[in-house]
């Protein structure tokens, strides 16, 4: 039924499904922009189209531009990966108005779960424990009331939010008025729309995620978890699948809870439901990602299983291909995401030109990437070089090859400098060989290594 | 046990083994000639010693500079590779004399089998079925005599010989003299012993192997046959595993076969034993190799076991650490061996410069190269660049996805051709992907390329 597919984005993600169209014999049509014009992407798909300049809404948030390359080039649906577009319901809802099949949710379904504070309400109706909050958007007066009742600290989310942007966490009463109107204004900024809700914050928390596949007529399937507790600035660095070190019987129960979640709210094709475990292994509906995510190779390498072919098999109308008894997990996945940014510079993006580009090989490691020697990296676009996943039989197996792979990536580039070795430091700390690190590992690296040496008598 | 490993070798398969030693946390050593002195293993081993010129008698078999090596850089093991020392029992002797673990079978071993004449007959005594033919070396006119008796086409093979050369068919009496006269000369100048045995030769026969792991007390374990028939002047190109159309039943005798054909001749360590299986699925020994395979990576990929670690656990007097039982074997893998040739010569080395090289990524690929952008391909050694490795849930996927792998491969360079488009015409024809090809498909397609258009009237 898809013969051909549209890929509305750039990056790794865009060859990442470019890559499974080719698989399927399906044509793939790249979009680019001007700043993409030489990118890997561009020479792989049979058709690549330039939709305008760099400036995001001129490009990949150009919802028109995206349209008339589609209608072209006489593709039958759009994939639009992950950020850019890939969670707005207008956007879905043009496409399926102007005949293309959009590969996600129906664009209701985004729109309600898009809102960050109706999702928790829709999943708590579902079932789903929720931490204590508001039940929508609050002004100032009634979230200081409200934080005084749950108690601090508190974190205040954008209700447009998501992937981890527009969150800011208070750890008292003072000053929370300014707090409660920087909120708002960065909302507004970055989502276009001011409106906050109110959560408890909870500290030393790890974040574990459930990925579930659902079809047409409701049936669901749910995937091993994953860990993403390795964040700095609330973006995850470091995912693996299944999460090290969780209770007996958590697990199950987390999966159950997603698979009512997406069930209750009518969800379909891929996506995944962001949960918060706290330090007595308690957990807690944060989000829904209503699309493919950044970290999904993690689980595809330990079922086998190819989700972009899944979320078109599932687009196309097709019922669930693949039934929960036939999910065997095998081993243990680790994903590193190897960004161009400058560790030393609190993570600034370090862009340029890669005069070296080999990544690592070999058995049991996985690269994906769009960048080769010789790509320049656009400043205009998130830092993202390639992500370096690996699989073991047991987590030690998989992190000796993560450390293996990373020390085996060549990558220099005049400017451009990468979170490399500040990753290899991660991966040799403690607490995150324990398995029982929390989001707060990474700030407490930052910590230790901007500590002044310590000085010991002789 | 063994800390420290000397890898006697280059090119993809010293990077191999280097990777498993790193990831096992072993102190790498690697040797070089004045050829490979910018290669990514000289970079990526702890330590790298130089060994001699390029001439491989005076680096790669050089026995003397290596066991120096091994000795100057206290390493406990020296693992051959394949090729160059890896079946040479004299090396394995002196590694053991001088204290260094061989990672291979025990010297005596190596020696009986690699005279391809005495493994014929010892496999025979473990009761495995071999073809007609001469049971030890013959003469000019004893194989003549065995010929007539036999029925032509026959082989005469070089007693020494391995790996595919050394091999001569004759398909009548008429100038058999001086086939046989060509066929010692060519076996005395390529393996230093001029010996030649004789076997019936079966046309259209498919190659099939098993490899097996064998430890110290007799423990063997065997793994899902490979299927090795895409093969160009007996050298393979394609192999896949577990081997398509087999009759129901082969591959457990095959694999019964393997074992008894392994614990026959006391091996040791990680071996394969190479079948011919005739037209009506008869099946018969030709040789096995004393060492880890080019192709063992699809191996890998269907068991997730790493071979290399196996092979040093058993060289370290490990019992075997894989049990039959625990051998699972899922989906089908496929190799293809990227070649620095040029097709259109005759597949004549085509060495230079790389200016480009992008090895494809993405899920169920793996790649295994010593290449990189900017790499000298060198002209004195095989000219083997990268193998491409595939995973699939059944062998169309497999096969999509190496279509989609090579596709994606690019390399350019100064001089630098190289065998994808070829890989690609194989993997596309009807008798490959009818997986009922067999040895006579390479000669097939390169006879159809070089027929001259057929003209048809209008």
């Amino acid at each position: 039924m898809i013969g051909s597919v549209l890929i509305a984005n750039r990056g790794e993600i865009a060859m990442r499904v470019a890559r499974t169209c080719r698989e399927l014999g399906l044509r793939t049509v790249a979009v680019y922009s001007t700043a993409d014009r030489d990118s890997a992407v561009v020479r792989f798909a049979d058709e690549a189209v330039h939709i305008g300049p760099p400036p995001v809404k001129q490009s990949y948030l150009n919802v028109p531009a995206i349209i008339e390359a589609a209608r072209l080039t006489g593709v039958d649906a759009i994939h639009p990966g992950y950020g850019f577009l890939s969670e707005d319901p207008d956007f879905a809802e043009v496409c399926e108005a102007e005949g293309f099949v959009f590969v996600g949710p129906r664009a209701s379904v985004i729109a309600a779960l898009g809102d960050k504070a109706r999702a928790r309400r829709m999943m708590a109706e579902a079932g789903l424990p929720v931490l204590p909050g508001s039940e929508n958007a609050v002004d100032s007066t009634d979230a200081r009331d409200l934080a005084h009742a749950i108690g601090f600290p508190v974190i205040l989310k954008a209700c447009a939010g998501g992937g981890g942007r527009g969150l800011s966490v208070i750890r008292n009463a003072a000053g929370f008025t300014q707090a409660y109107r920087d909120a708002r204004a960065t909302a507004a900024a970055v989502f276009g729309d001011g409106r906050v809700y109110l959560e408890r914050y909870v500290d030393n928390a790890r974040h574990i995620e459930v990925q579930v596949l659902a079809d047409q007529s409701g049936s669901v399937v749910h995937f091993p978890e994953r860990d993403c507790s390795v964040q700095r600035r609330h973006q995850k660095l470091i995912e693996e699948t299944p999460a090290p070190t969780l209770p007996d019987g958590l697990p199950a129960l987390m999966a159950q809870a997603a698979v009512d979640g997406a069930r209750g709210t009518g969800y379909t094709g891929l996506g995944t439901l962001e949960f918060l475990v706290d330090e007595d292994s308690r957990f807690y509906f944060m989000e829904i990602n209503c699309r493919i995510q950044v970290e999904h190779p993690v689980t595809e390498m330990i079922t086998g299983i190819d989700f972009v072919a899944e979320q078109l098999s599932i687009a196309a109308g097709a019922p669930l291909r693949v039934r929960q008894e036939d999910v065997r997990a095998s081993g243990v996945a680790i994903e590193c995401r190897l960004n161009a940014e400058d560790p030393r510079l609190n993570f600034a993006p370090a862009p340029g030109t890669l005069t070296t580009f080999t990544p690592p090989g070999g058995g049991f490691v996985r690269v994906d990437t769009h960048a080769c020697a010789g790509y320049v990296v656009p400043r205009e676009y998130d830092s993202l070089l390639a992500k370096v996943v690996t699989w073991g039989a047991d987590r030690d197996q998989a992190l000796a090859r993560m450390n293996r792979a990373l020390t085996e990536f060549h990558v220099g580039g005049n400017g451009v400098r990468t979170t490399k070795e500040f990753l290899l430091e991660v991966l040799s700390h403690p607490a995150y060989r324990s398995g029982e690190h929390t989001t707060a590992l990474i700030p407490e690296i930052l910590r230790q290594s901007n500590r002044p040496p310590v000085m010991t008598g002789a």
